[in-house]
């Protein structure tokens, strides 16, 4: 079950003017599963994005860059699950091409203006047809306040929908974020999460947006991992519409500042619920790592300890069996490190030191911390001045259960 | 239950001469469980080996590489189980020296011509005084014809056994190769096993004996991987006691070439058993990368491939969901990988190829070759001509349950 994470209520998602959103169940999953979204922009909206770095990114990522990359304005966004549209060569680019077509059609835009993006099994064909014929009753549902039920509709092992809203005031104007993201299994973004998407109601300039995106990206979604499996489908998407009358026209204003805080703060709630709501987690782990000469040796040995199977299972079973986080760290690529020199601690109980066993743990303070839901590893370094913070969880029956099962 | 893997007969292995091995229960692990092997060799025995390049190495490691570098003749390895003596500081050096110094009290030799080794739990101390208290008993036990017993007796969670014997003619004389390791968890060796003894009576010079256990691992320890956990006490060690008559003095010689190709089989078949015994397994997985540019690359896909849970657990489950092999060649970090020239094979099943599924793929087809209890997953990757080999298995339930419970 989920760490504690629970939705938002309804109410407490803030639409953000200028986005509208309609769901439809498209038959793609099994009946009764609401399996497609459609997200209308109004004219003048802007978009930027990050995208998986897998090489066998999947045919949507391809489109949904290419057309960004047009520079024609966005006008919407179509989000299937059940299919992933990955792996599915030529004929997955014109899948992809077909749905931003169809829903063009029925837009009154050019397809080129279209973002489609998919996620669920690789290597089966996308069924386009079942996504047109779904197309019509996404658009004649479509509501500024639905983000509620966008949130559930891009699920797909997910068990809790993911979604924030927040509101800061920038330049005497109220501008709101609003942002929901999905993924459970085969996290391990590297430049964005399964799939995300926050909007906000201010007025951005497309490179400042775009540099928004990827500042907090970096530092939400590129810091969560449940399996180290990096998707085919990563996709973090930021709107700006405008619509607040706040405009953001220099990285350096106090306004870009306060915005990117914000949504930064919102990548970080969903990349979290992620975590939280990974496949058969237990528990959810902060690692810090301190004082490293730079943050990829920091990242380096946070994602050895995040990804080690024996350090995993060892949470799942609240065993402060903690060697085998020395050995993560050990075998973390780190060449010149020194093990006599670093710190292990567990919330706030100091586990090793020395290259051993610190004189003052008890094995009873570690059964405590480990007994916990939310438990902190901290890695002092003592080499450098630079600190990296990642998410991750613990690896459980259900774990094996989920994906010895899943081809939905 | 290991996957295809027996314990061969007690008669199938051959004594070497020049060595003795004798085993107690020293107590470390829980009552009944032999947990303390000796191995004495004759006077002008050499000894050369491979160990974890893991920061966090254990101190017998450590010992163990500075006895062979004071080049002053090994007269006995030393293995206990139960305890791994690292993460242990300071203390951890000092009871490695022990256990050695004990010993060389025994058998009339200097410490430094003793080899420490650990394996079990790591951050707790060695029970360096149940060491001493056992080796006695060890060193009556010792016999020639004793690998069969030997064998088991470095087992930690390995439920077989691992051994074998080959001979070999070599200049007329008959050369005798015995082999025997443990491992099941935490294994993604870097230089070496988690534990591997093997034992020739050829003689070889020192230089040449580190080449050909160098070259040994590279092609059978350093391919394996069960759980992409590289351990803090790996050590491959190959001895040649020269009791066969036969010498070898020159690596371009054609005895030197019959000897390491049979040490590099006895050593691929005591690797390929700790997979076979991997923890948890159900499936034996051969990764074939071929037609990379470079075996970094192709290590790379194939580890990539061996460390995906989602992979694991599919194989698991006997589910052709092989899109998921597509993602983890996709993120495995080939930056410039064309995944439309590349070929995906299951056995002899072309599964996907031009980027997405083969037009000839059959699900029934993939489903056949996943119920196998010895699969083959062949990337041909078309940029190259170099090939690597990997051998991995799946992740079950039991993983979790052995790695959630493993205390000892």
């Amino acid at each position: 079950m989920p760490v504690n994470l629970t939705t938002p209520a309804a109410g407490e998602l803030l639409p953000v003017a200028g986005v509208s959103l309609g769901i439809a169940e498209a038959g793609i999953k099994r009946p009764g599963r609401k399996d497609l979204l459609v997200m209308q922009l109004d004219e003048g909206a802007r978009v930027a994005g990050v995208f998986t770095t897998n090489r066998f990114c999947a045919a949507p990522v391809t489109v949904a860059r290419e057309h960004l990359a047009q520079g024609g304005g966005i006008r919407a966004l179509v989000v299937n699950t059940g299919n992933a549209n990955a792996g599915t060569g030529e004929q997955g680019m014109r899948d992809a091409r077909a749905t931003c077509a169809a829903l063009a059609g029925l837009l009154g835009c050019k397809a080129s203006q279209i973002l489609p993006f998919s996620t669920g099994v690789i290597m089966e064909p996308l069924p386009v047809d079942k996504i047109a014929a779904g197309l019509p009753a996404a658009v004649a549902n479509m509501r500024a306040d639905n983000w509620f039920d966008a949130a559930h509709a891009i699920m797909t092992t997910d068990i809790v929908a993911k979604a924030m809203s927040k509101q800061v005031q920038i330049g005497g104007k109220t501008v709101t974020v609003t942002g929901i993201s999905k993924g459970s299994g085969m996290i391990h973004p590297n430049m964005a999460t399964m799939l995300g998407y926050i909007a906000t109601d201010a007025a951005v300039a497309q490179p400042l947006l775009q540099q928004m995106v990827s500042e907090a990206a970096n530092r939400s979604f590129n810091c969560i991992t449940v399996d180290g499996d990096t998707s085919t489908n990563d996709a973090l998407m930021l709107i700006a519409t405008g619509k607040s009358g706040a405009e953001i026209t220099d990285a350096g204003s106090a306004g870009y500042a306060q915005l990117q805080a914000v949504v930064t703060e919102v990548a970080t709630h969903l990349a979290q619920a992620i975590v939280r709501d990974g496949e058969g987690a237990t528990k959810f782990i902060t690692i810090k790592i301190e004082g490293g000469r730079d943050e990829a040796e920091c990242k380096k040995i946070g994602y050895a300890i995040a990804h080690s199977p024996l350090v995993k299972t060892a949470f799942f079973a609240s065993d402060p069996n903690l060697g085998r986080i020395l050995a993560a760290i050990g075998y973390a690529g780190v060449g010149d490190l020194d093990v006599a020199a670093l710190k292990l601690y567990l919330d706030d109980v100091l586990v090793a030191e020395n290259g051993g066993r610190a004189a003052s743990y008890q094995e009873e303070d570690g059964q405590r911390v480990m007994k916990q839901s939310d438990i902190t590893i901290r890695v002092v370094l003592n080499r450098g001045a630079v600190n990296a913070t990642l998410w991750t969880c613990d690896f459980s029956y259900d774990y094996v259960k989920i994906n010895a099962s899943y081809r939905s």
